[in-house]
């Protein structure tokens, strides 16, 4: 466990997908000698021709290199390689996507085996990866010791996120920004549905005045963190949940007028009424946060 | 008509609430001869000590200035405040919140009356009005030679900014820009949520990773706006709607294990899945508009 601060770390990645292929090929481009592993062997014929070394089995993968790098299909896929390999003494970096439970139980699983685990959620495209100016990176949680020692390496293919000990906590990063989005998403898909009969409104045109506006409210976040924080969920509100309840009408009759289902919007809206009913009118959005909660987190 | 290009042009304000007082305000700080009236009479009584010249009546309010802005609770209301006023000649800004629909028939109403008549949709809470540096504005649809002509007038509270003949389009932007809003608050409420369990996140620092995020996501937009543009759903997509589609496995799962209802998101990811099992699983987002299309707009 010795630092290792030299750009050119030895390595092993399992798996070359769409995103396996891209982190390769990054860390060829760096000059770190590099070892790879597919399933089906072909994948790995384009990247031994750029200089990797291509392992004949997933175990022999594993050996070749103290850092494991595993980008494959789901945590089901990351089990059963790793099976017949000898981790002893392995740093296992897991950049499969999965849960925050999963990735807890998998941490659990390689410390019983004689290994450090640090667990990756990536926030990137395969083509932004290597491209440090295309803005994605990767969150990590978990060993703290091996994220350090392999920093830089690490750094190669994304910027780098240590979001704390838990190795659960990339996984939920990770899906809570995808969850954000996907809510953002539906905003943006409504909206466009509300502008189609408009023959007169280029898409392109309306689309820079949302894409402006929502870089703008989403600011909001902050104000809703700030109030989580303090528990005073009416702090500083400067549109309360009455007022954004009563502009909602007008919402629902524009989408009935264009000819729009509300679906997408209607549950929020449905909270936000319940919020209101419950006489908490005066409270921001965090007002709206435990409503949502329906159990206990599972450990 | 003259074009009238001081920058201090008369005008008549009715409506005294947080809006028309934050808008009144706007206009007398920059020196504009300013009429005021409130049903509630109180109201008008600190823009008096302000400069504002109050009128007994809405009535005795229009008569006093050419250009006459409305700022009221909702569209009936415009209706009762100028049903016993003189419109004709008169140039009326309708500041006040409401459906296409109802814009299009007030313009309808002014006209028969012999009035200009001007939409307004307000993208700004009453802080920012006035302060340009804040980045409201507020969009107007309608008579174009109106709006040519009292332009300076109206950038005064806010940025100002066209979006068509149709009376009905600056409601309608403004609600598509707040229906996209909604959605990304909803996303941001279901992330929170997933975070509330880990005491050891802090919500202020996790807003800041949200914020960026959202921020970078919404150029999304832009690839959404092209396919709707071209009519091919599946031109330049990266992420598709089957990748997405099969992610949403992994948020919904992960919602569980935190204890989150997933309602906010569900919907959006059952569009997804449906479009997806009718074989258009190469599509990007743009693929989700017209299903979520109900019916023909009403005009
Ligand atoms: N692509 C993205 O945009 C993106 C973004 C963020 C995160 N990720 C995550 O990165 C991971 C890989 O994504 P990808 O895009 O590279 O996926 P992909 O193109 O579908 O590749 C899947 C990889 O998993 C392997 N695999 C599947 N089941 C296996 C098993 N039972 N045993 C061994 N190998 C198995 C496949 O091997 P074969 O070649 O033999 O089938 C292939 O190498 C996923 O967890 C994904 O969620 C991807
Ligand atoms: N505040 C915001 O953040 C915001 C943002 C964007 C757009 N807007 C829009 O701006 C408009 C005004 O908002 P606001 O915040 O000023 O609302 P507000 O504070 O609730 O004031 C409502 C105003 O409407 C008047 N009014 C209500 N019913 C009336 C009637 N039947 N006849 C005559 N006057 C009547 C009220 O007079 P009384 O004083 O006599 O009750 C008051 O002046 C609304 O359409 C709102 O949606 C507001």
């Amino acid at each position: 466990m010795t630092t290792n601060r030299t750009s050119t770390t030895p390595l092993t990645l399992l798996g070359l997908g769409g995103m396996g292929t891209a982190l390769a090929r990054a860390w060829l481009a760096a000059g770190h000698p590099l070892t790879v592993w597919n399933r089906t062997a072909a994948k790995a014929e384009p990247l031994a021709a750029e200089g990797a070394r291509v392992a004949a089995s997933a175990a022999e993968a594993v050996a070749a290199a103290g850092l494991v790098v595993v980008c494959l299909l789901d945590d089901a896929s990351v089990g059963e390689a790793l099976a017949p390999a000898e981790l002893t003494g392995k740093d296992i970096v897991n950049l499969t996507t999965g849960t925050p439970a999963q990735a807890r139980e998998r941490a659990h699983w390689a410390r019983r085996r004689g290994a450090r685990f640090l667990d990756g959620g990536i926030m990137a495209v395969p083509p932004m990866i290597g491209t440090p100016q295309a803005g994605g990176y990767i969150f990590y949680s978990g060993d703290h010791a091996l994220f350090e020692q392999h920093r830089e390496t690490l750094a190669i293919p994304a910027g780098t996120r240590y979001v704390g000990t838990d190795a659960g906590h990339a996984a939920l990063h990770d899906v809570a920004l995808l969850s954000a989005m996907t809510g953002m998403f539906a905003g943006i898909t409504h909206a466009f549905a509300l502008m189609r009969p408009e023959r007169e409104v280029k898409p392109t045109e309306f689309a820079g005045m949302v894409t402006e506006w929502l870089r703008a409210m989403a600011a909001m976040t902050e104000a809703m963190a700030w109030q989580l924080e303090s528990g005073d969920y009416t702090e500083g509100v400067t549109s309360n949940l009455a007022m954004m309840s009563a502009g909602n009408a007008t919402l629902e009759a524009t989408a009935e007028e264009q000819g729009v289902k509300g679906e997408l919007l209607a549950p929020f809206m449905a909270s936000m009424r319940e919020r209101v009913a419950l006489g908490h009118g005066d409270e921001g959005l965090a007002g709206l946060v435990d409503g949502l909660r329906g159990g206990s987190p599972q450990r």
